[in-house]
Parts: structure tokens; sequence; C-alpha cells
């Protein structure tokens, strides 16, 4: 029974271990997120006792817990999108609570009951659009939250507009105090993970385009075994879609920092995204056929060995220096000369193949990739400079 | 002036059409939103007069506003989640009021300040936690919410004892409100989502290998163009990962419903998915030569073109029986004398391709993906009855 219980606690503690090994950002981040709130509460707590804000006051902590996210962009959507919910929301509100006090004690209960159910409603409904949706879902909740909280409450008007007061100057205090903390100490940027993501999701295809054309025709020193982990590391860029996308509504938050300008051209990331995971694709279909039943005839694996490396290596050469350039941000010229030379090696193959006839099974396959990735590796480089423009 | 604003009103009001008429659920979650959160406001307005549980009534209305989601199983989850996290940091919160209380007037800043930093910062290292996160990333929010509220109020011993029985009781009012009104009307269950859309995706397939074969081979009667929209619907296919993981973790909250059973396999869904993805890849690639520059010589198109045909559209009536045993959750033999067949077909295939030793071009790209498509009927049936029994 306690060894049990010791057992248990080890892998906990060597799964946390391992979680802040993995992204040590997640240790700093606790440590912010446990400062923020302590600061706010002690605010609330000495507040309390000499009877500033009240009651209220327990907003300010409420609001950090909620809008403090992981990365500054999404800590600052949040803000905004609850300061600017609660000012309007608090307003609509505060407008429904005083016409239902003109119309007399019978009609309010059926007035408020009837305009919570329509706002409500309808906001509900407008959250479904895919673009408000994005980047307002937390702010049209937020709307909802306090329509009804200031609308409905029992209060007689001059109370209500004061309450509402406190509450909007409270739940500036936690929210300013969240968007410090996280922007001032240690800040982590959502535009420079999806930066970074991009191009390693571009050096991940270089690396297993490296591998692929000494592995597929087995003409390799010994270092097979070390590369099968790095050679798998493609994988991950098939599913980055969900993660590119929730960075770079992030990231459209974001002010000025670093390398990167307010209103980056973020949506290029995106684009930039859709051709490498198509390359992807591509790339995955050719995995395949490492692990394919049907075996080529050495004969003809000899004759296509040569281009067909070449291609690889010119490929996973030129992706690898368009992900540095992007690392880098700068011009990505040096990238050139080896999609020329993928290229010329993809036209070679293709004469050989003509004049021969032959059954080149499962290479040609390569021919596709290799134009597609070439051509995915141009629209890159064009890209890349729009971007650092 | 007057006129943009009104073609700005029609362009909403159309957009909001579309988004009703695609999923007419929208418009039924809204209302039944709508309902839930007028019912408890009325609730807390008339108990705001009356003086029953005072401002704590207002966490009701908060609690539904937060806990309703579109699914019965995600709205199950996190009114769980909100429950047992509130109990729980409440309790813990006392106890950490108390003791604070008995160390005297001078440390007890000092001491909550301390715990409230601890208690926050581990908690928000524990929801990094990739399986806690799931499931209870709500529930984790919640606790430190509850922790800093209870324990750093400045009220006396007995009054957070009151207050923190209060404010659970209403919470837990608002939250059956919002599961009974989300269970009770018209219901969505995550689990039946997810159902279609595991069987939806491999439907798609279908249609795509379905229409391959003719347009490819340009044998096409007519129906090309109608076809060309059904054809593109296995893009849908490749990223939807995101959207199955979020609703078998959804579905693992919901209890039985319609042909559903508690603890239904779900995960046995992913698997399915993940296969029907790497399906989905290959079939990308193949998608690819219908739009290549790269010509076959017509000869050796028409040598092929039988068994290619025959393969591309057995393996699609397969899958296509595929998902409809998975629809009507029968038992798929159905489907099998189709695998045989297409297996039959690539096997002449393969044949005819040794002995001709032709150029082969793009035909040979259809063995492996006919293969693994067959491969993933196979498993698939295989854990479609272990999804029924």
């Amino acid at each position: 029974m306690m060894e049990k219980f010791v057992a248990k606690i080890t892998v906990a503690a060597s799964e946390g271990k391992k979680l802040g090994v993995e992204d040590p950002r997640r240790i700093i981040h606790s440590l912010k997120v446990g400062l923020a709130i302590t600061l706010v509460s002690l605010f609330y707590y000495f507040d309390t006792l000499y009877q500033g804000f009240g009651v209220s006051a327990m907003w300010a902590v409420i609001t950090v817990v909620v809008v403090f996210e992981f990365s500054v962009g999404a800590t600052l959507g949040r803000g905004v999108n609850r300061a600017i919910a609660t000012l309007l929301a608090g307003s609509l509100g505060v407008g429904a609570h005083r016409l239902a006090n003109i119309l007399g004690e019978k009609l309010e209960p059926v007035f408020l009951g009837f305009s919570v159910f329509l706002v409500v409603s309808s906001v509900t409904f407008i959250r479904f659009h895919p673009k408000l949706k994005a980047r307002f879902d937390y702010g049209l909740l937020i709307f909802i939250l306090t329509f009804c909280l200031i609308s409905v409450s029992g209060y007689r008007d001059d109370e209500v507009l004061k309450m509402a007061h406190k509450r909007l100057s409270t739940i500036l205090i936690g929210g300013s105090a969240a968007v410090v903390v996280c922007s001032f100490i240690c800040p982590i940027w959502a535009g420079e993970d999806l930066h970074n993501l991009i191009a390693g999701n571009i050096e991940n295809l270089g690396i297993f385009l490296e591998g692929f054309g000494h592995e597929y025709f087995q003409t390799s020193d010994g270092k097979l075994l070390d590369d099968k982990a790095s050679v798998d590391e493609y994988k991950s860029v098939l599913n980055s879609k969900g993660t590119e996308e929730y960075l770079a509504n992030f990231a459209k938050w974001e002010p000025r920092h670093g390398r990167f300008r307010y209103r980056h051209p973020w949506d290029q990331y995106l684009k930039i995204g859709v051709l490498v995971r198509e390359c992807a694709y591509r790339i995955d279909a050719l995995n395949g056929y490492l692990n394919s039943e049907m075996k080529t005839p050495a004969e003809v694996r000899d004759k296509i060995q040569e281009s067909c490396t070449k291609m690889s290596s010119e490929s996973s050469l030129a992706l690898k220096e368009l992900a540095l350039s992007i690392k880098t941000m700068s011009s990505s010229s040096i990238a050139d000369p080896h999609i020329v030379n993928a290229k010329t090696a993809a036209k070679k193959l293709k004469l050989l193949l003509k004049s021969d006839m032959r059954e080149g099974t499962d290479f040609l396959e390569i021919i596709p990739a290799a134009s597609v990735s070439s051509l995915l590796i141009e629209i890159v480089s064009s890209t890349v400079k729009i971007a650092d423009s």
C-alpha cells in the first residue's frame, strides 16, 4: 500500500520533470501566474480589510486567473476581449435594467426574461461564425455573462451604475496586472513560436529527404539506426494545422517585439504551412515505399540511383537552407542553386525513363514528389521575401 | 452611407442563414442556451428580491453561461469538473484560511501569499500534463480560482464556511440546470457526431476512389463536372485529427444514449481515424497525378486501365459498405467480397507489370495505395466488430 503510493509519486515526479525539461518556459510560466495572482490576491485581501472596492475586488482575482495564458498574444487577446465585452454588455445591461424599471413592477420580469432570452440566443448563435469565433469567442461569452448579471440584478438604478463602474475598474486592474506580468517578465511570444514551428517543419522535411536517398538504396554507412528517429520527425508536420492556426490567431494580438513588427504578415505563415503540409503528404507516401513489400530489381535500382539520390539530397539541402533563412529572417538566395540542381536531376531522370521505357516502379513516384517540393521551395522563397520586406 | 449599412446587414443576414442551414442544431442550441440562462436569471432575480441566497445566486448564472456547451458530453464534463474542483479547492481554501487565522495577524498575509503562490504555480504547471489537460483542464482552472477566492477572503471563519456552502449549492443549481436543459431538450451527442464523422470520412474516401478511375482514364460519361466537388471532399479528412480527439474527449463523459453504451470504446474510433487519415494521405498523392504535367503514353494506359479501374472501384465499394456498416452498427461481412476483388485486381496488375517490364509510370503508384486501403479495410472491419460487440 505504502510502496504503491511511493511508486506513483515517483512516476508523477518523473513525468513532471519531463514536462519541465521539454520546455523550460512551462516552469517560468507557472511561476509568473503564481506571482500575478499572489499580487492581486494580496491587494484584494488588504482591500477587503479596509473597505475599498469591497466584494467587487474579487473580480480582479477572477480576471487574472481567467485571462493569464501561456503566450503574450493570448493574454492580450483575452484581456482586450474581456474589457471591451464588459464595457459594451455593461452599458446594454444598464439600459435594459432602466427600461425595465420604467415599465413598472408587473411587466419588469417579463421584459427582463424576454430580453435576456433574445440577447443570449442571438449572441450564442453569432459565436458559431468561424471568423468571429477565432478572435472574439471569449469576448462574446463575457458579453453574455455581464449582460445577464447586470440587467437582472435586483438593485436600484443608481446602485447598478455604481456596481458596474466598480466592476469594470477592478477588471481593468486585474487585466492589466496579468498583461504586465505576462509581457515584461520573460515574455513568451506566440509569433515567435509560430515562426520557429514553420522553420522547424521545413527543416524536418529536409532531414527526412536527406536520409531517404541513403535508406531507400541502402547505401547507408552505419548511421542508419541513429537516424531512424529523426527520419520520423516529419510525421508531426502532417497534423500541424491546428497548432499553426491557433498560434497565428494569438500572434495577431501581439505588439512589436524582437524582430517582428506589429501587423507582421502572419497569414503568410499559414499559407507556407499549407504548402509545407502538402509536401509532407507526398513525403508520407514516399515513406510508405520504404516499408513496401514490393521490391524493385537491383539493375533498375542502380540505373536511377544517382539521379534519385541527387534529387532528394539537393531538395533536402534547399529545404534546410530555407529553414535557416526563415530562422535568421534573411533573404534566401543561398537555397537557389540547390533548387536548380534538384530540377536538373529531375529532368535527367525523366529523360532516362523516357528513353528506356523500363520499369521505374517506385522511383518514378519520386519525380512528382521532388517537383512538388521544388515548386514548394520556389513559393516559399518568394513568401519569405515578402515576409522580410 | 445608409446603403452601405443596408448592404452590410444583408451580408450578415445571409451569412447567418448559411450558418443555420449548414447545421440547424446550431439554432436549437442557441435557443436552449437562451432558455437555460433565462430560467436561472429569473430565479436569481426573484431570489435577490426576497433575499434567499443573496449575491451568491449570481454564481448560478455564471455557471450556466460558462458550463453550457454544444454537446452533452462537453456540458457534463465541464459541470462535473466545476463541481468537483469547487468542492476540493473550497475545502483546501477553508483549511488554509483557518491555518492563517491561527498564525496571528502579522504572519497571516505572509502565509496566505506564500500558499497562494505555491498552489497556483504548481496547479498551473500540472495543467501542462497532456492527459490531464485533455480531460480536466477546466477543473484545474476552477480549482485555482476557488482556492484564491476563499483562502484570501477577509471574512471571519464561520462566515467563510457559510459563504463556501452557499456558493457550492448555487453552482450545483446552475450546473444541473445547464445539464438538464442540455440533455433533455433535443440533446446533441458528441459521441454520435464522432461516429458520423468517422463514417463520413470513410465514405468520402470511397467517393473519391469511385471517381478516380474514370477521371484518370478519361472514360467519363459526362458526369465529370458534377462529381468534381464531391471528389474534393476527401481533403477535409486530412485535417480531421483535432476534431476527432476533441469529440472523443467529450464522448467519454456521456452516459448511455441511443445505440451507444456508457464506456463505448471511443478510443477505437481514434485508431480507425488514424488509419483513415493514412489512407487519405495516399489518396492525396494519387490526386496529385490527376493534375500532373507528365502524361503517360496511351498504349500503356490502355494495358493497365482494366485492373486499375477495377481496383479503385472495388476499394470504393468496400469503403462505402464499411461506412454504411459503421453507420448502422452491423457487422461488416458485405464488404469482404469487394476487398477480395480489389486484392485480386492488385495481384493481376502486379503480374502484368512484372511480365512486361514496361513503363508503368503513375499507375504503379495505385498498387500501394490500393493495398494500403485494403489493409485498412481489414483493420477497420475488425475494429468495427470490436466496437459493436
